[in-house]
């Protein structure tokens, strides 16, 4: 059956692979022969703990982890994420590193001073509007942990590579570009990543932690808030959010089995990325807003001569089947978010429909 | 089309309506036209305004209460309110009330007596194991309020009528039995309740509070984990749990539209409820554990006269198409989940199967 589709250029939640929907789709109603949805089988059956090892095998196969470092799928976002590193990671005798990049970082940052802790923005880009990542990261070497955001989705930059900070844990908040392509996990103590972006649907983030970070958290933490509590539970020490789970899963399953790991899954995502700043290089219309060696390869922010321009843009763009190309309210202009499900040939069509607006526009 | 589907006694999650379902199947992949599936909209779209402005009309009107009340749509489960409500409503200069009558009042009171809190268990059925729902509870005239179990699905019982505290707000754990009838919500300051049971799939909770009560939570308490937070924004702060909030929904039109309100819903869980315990009382075979005027009409709870029949029963009705019967593992017996979405023919022909069992094996 051919389903209406536009071509997604949501922030998030945004796009999944339409096959991962179709299957979805197909299996709703009786899942694997259970005469249930997956929505009504027990978290505690055999249907469930297959999709979440399943779910988990996979992420420890993308990231080349082993059982030092757990796999949890826990609930509140990214946002909760903020108040819960602190919180299990920095007692009152440590201080920690963030970078500031961000509306995200940002927010981290201030959940952790909102709780009295003791951290030190170490470095940030906030002298010229978040456009850039900081190249220079003076950590200390005393540090609990550094924490920067790797991908900021409303600036739409993004680390090239991560900060060197030798024996002290990088922490990141990977929510909008986790698997986008492969890198060293050995580094990191930790990353989160809400699914809506790149994964899944909301309803669910991904934290992988490091067997040493899951004893350092407080006994008056409450349970709900200690990643200790989720780690011993393979994620359901209460009912987890089954269907975002799943869906996870399936993109996961995807991603490896379809696309073909994380290494495809880069080159797919360049090849992307190349092509729409490959246009606005190439243009006196559309202009790119962050720098250029510190583009996103998920989220290309970019301006049109004017705000009507933009808005016409957007319009028209909607009207030609392309959605989700407006700026974040907070910022303005135009943003096309292509995460790991965006298809290139939707992003190619999109160049198509972007140098025919131009030529009539300019 | 006819779907393979088991008659679902699950005690959460549960099963839900066919129609629901069958809904979410059919416009799963172009949501209204959108082009986009529900779990690829985005939450500041008016497609899903429009679902969670739906949803929080519904719990108004069921629940009869207007702008004093506010209706938020949260993650991590009835189980993260359980630290949240002390969090927000207990400052150091009070106390509260706590009613214990099983496994999840005791997670409550210990989640809160971990962060130190002024609390006191007031009532308890724990001599009797949990059978019984207390009757005198002598409330202090100075607490915050008073926190209660509604029902208690593993024990299988439910309060009847809930206790007298004059001034005293009530708060309860109301994730096995919100919606399975009418209540005068003008005595209570909170309910919450997980959706996984009786209105929807697991991943988000529903909380009600009062508008006074979002007004004496902290300074210093993480922005995630603020009632007010999330009463100012709609639920909205951050990403919320698109999907399940829409299958909330869903299954709250279908309370108001093919039900027809709380008090025909009443008229058919207690019907299903006779019928079993009607069942148990006039067989020597089946035995009800629960006190009779503290029964459950949400989870009912039997023993046969062996842990070999009772795993007979169990694998025997599995067989016939019955799902779900295995009383909790921490107290072992059979549990049957009669929660709304439960048909009364699905009860009828458990009823049936019961019959044929016993005489088979008595």
């Amino acid at each position: 059956m051919k389903h209406h589709r536009i071509r997604n250029f949501n922030a998030g939640p945004a796009a999944l692979p339409l096959s991962v929907l179709e299957e979805i789709q197909k299996s709703f109603i009786d899942y694997k022969g259970s005469g249930m949805s997956i929505t009504e089988v027990s978290h505690r059956s055999k249907w469930f703990d297959d999709v979440i090892n399943d779910a988990t095998a996979r992420v420890k196969r993308l990231l080349k982890i082993d059982d030092n470092y757990h796999v949890l799928f826990l609930q509140g976002g990214a946002s909760l994420q903020f108040c819960m590193i602190p919180m299990n990671l920095l007692g009152d005798d440590r201080r920690a590193d963030y970078v500031n990049t961000g509306t995200w970082s940002t927010k981290a940052i201030n959940e952790a001073k909102i709780q009295g802790k003791n951290i030190q923005v170490v470095a940030s880009s906030e002298d010229k509007n978040f456009t850039y990542i900081p190249k220079e990261i003076s950590y200390n070497k005393d540090a609990a942990y550094l924490h920067f955001t790797s991908n900021n989705t409303i600036k739409g930059t993004q680390w090239a590579s991560f900060p060197e900070t030798d024996k002290v844990p990088l922490i990141a908040d990977m929510s909008s570009d986790i698997f986008c392509r492969p890198f060293d996990m050995s580094r990191f103590g930790l990353i989160y990543a809400g699914a809506q972006k790149n994964m899944g649907p909301a309803g669910v983030c991904l934290v992988v932690i490091r067997d040493d970070l899951l004893k350092t958290a407080p006994d008056n933490l409450p349970t709900m808030l200690k990643y200790a509590t989720f780690a011993a539970k393979n994620s359901m020490f209460n009912t987890p959010p089954c269907f975002a789970i799943y869906t996870v899963q399936l993109v996961l399953k995807w991603v490896e089995e379809t696309i073909g790991g994380l290494e495809a899954m880069h080159k797919i995502n360049q090849q992307k990325a190349d092509l729409i700043y490959g246009l606005i290089d190439a243009s006196n219309f559309y202009k790119g807003t962050s720098a250029v060696d510190s583009r996103s390869i998920m989220n290309v922010t970019f301006r049109l001569p004017s705000q009507d321009l933009e808005q016409a843009f957007i319009a028209k763009a909607l009207e030609n089947g392309f959605g989700g190309l407006k700026g974040h309210r907070s910022v303005g202009g135009c943003r096309a978010s292509i995460y790991n499900p965006t298809p290139l040939e939707a992003v190619q069509e999109l160049i198509d429909f972007m140098k025919e607006f131009e030529k009539k526009n300019s």
